[in-house]
């Protein structure tokens, strides 16, 4: 896999040793969630919204009701930028100015557009899998009426960067001899166990995709 | 508490049941994380990065580097918003076209600006209290070179909207008859053991912030 180019856009300044560009760090931070921002801007105001996406190669599919404001806006291919953040763990230093959190964060830009008709239902597909893998093959298919009222869009990463921290606390020398607790809290998200509608059948067992 | 004025930046148009505009929703969506993402604009292209606050009353503070883009372009004072998303689990449908996520989510809008060398410290100090209440008082503070080393914004809030979901699948009547199973897998941040730097000694317990 290659690296993403570098310019004053996505070029990292703040602390460059975290910063990666090659396409494996970006991809696998998009890989491990499900829900990014996106930032767009509409007359001069920046506005920043949570949705999900799937990833394909190097396209992130979007998706959403196709009366949205983000959807109508960014089908346009007016520029934007999406994030995607773990939050990995709270760095405690011995000095408040060397706290910091563990992360692995990616910022992706590019233009989206939407996808043909004969591609929705796999863009669909793709952002399902992102979700929950194997669960597209248990569920009612999207019909035609719920086709047409879904846009999806496609944005190839034009550029991108990743940021990541992992480790202890880089405290300054003198702070060692403090008597200061100093280390990691260590964060992480999970999932519980699933919780049937209430009025599924009780013998509808759990499916595949959730074991 | 009261409610944020609505227009049309920040309406809740998908979905509109799921908004809400009053301090108490959004304090507490805000009140549940430390880490957000921040939009604005540069040039014409939108960025979006993730970054530490706290939030005290109807201000968020943020920090960062004297050096930061991020930083020096806020601090003038242009549009800028800020999100915070929680996800709460995956919603399973019967039907593709109504699965979803569960999430508290938050938008707000503003305008940021430094804020002065005698707050400084103490705006460290609720942000350093939002990512855990009573580090502060354990750690040594920061001395004049790292305070002049960092900069504060605070961000008055001017709007905002939450948007939430709770709850099990809403699928068509039709649907409710397959053979298909139905339900939410929970989703939450859990935070772990923590795990002491290498080098600190081992008569070092740990401190009451931890606990």
């Amino acid at each position: 896999m290659s690296e993403y180019s570098i310019d004053k856009r996505n070029k990292v300044r703040r602390v460059p040793t975290r910063g990666h560009y090659d396409q494996e760090t970006v991809y696998k931070i998009l890989d491990d969630a499900f829900v990014c921002h996106v930032s767009f801007v509409l007359d001069g105001q920046p506005f920043i919204i949570p949705t999900l996406y799937g990833r394909e190669g190097n396209k992130l599919y979007l998706h959403g009701a196709t009366s949205s404001r983000m959807i109508r806006h960014l089908e346009k291919g007016v520029p934007m930028s999406l994030a995607v953040t773990h939050v990995d763990g709270i760095v405690l230093a011995r000095s408040a100015f060397h706290h910091s959190a563990n992360y692995r964060s990616t910022i992706v830009y590019g233009t989206a557009k939407s996808v043909s008709q004969e591609l929705k239902e796999h863009a669909l597909f793709i952002i399902s899998e992102q979700v929950l893998k194997g669960r597209w093959d248990e569920v009612r298919l999207p019909n035609e009426k719920e086709l047409k009222a879904t846009e999806v869009l496609e944005l190839e990463i034009e550029q991108a960067s990743a940021k990541v921290r992992s480790g202890g606390p880089n405290d300054d020398k003198p702070d060692y001899d403090l008597d200061i607790w100093a280390g990691v809290v260590p964060m992480k998200m999970i999932y519980s166990d699933p919780i049937a509608d209430e009025v599924l059948p009780s013998d509808i067992k759990l499916p595949p995709s959730l074991k």
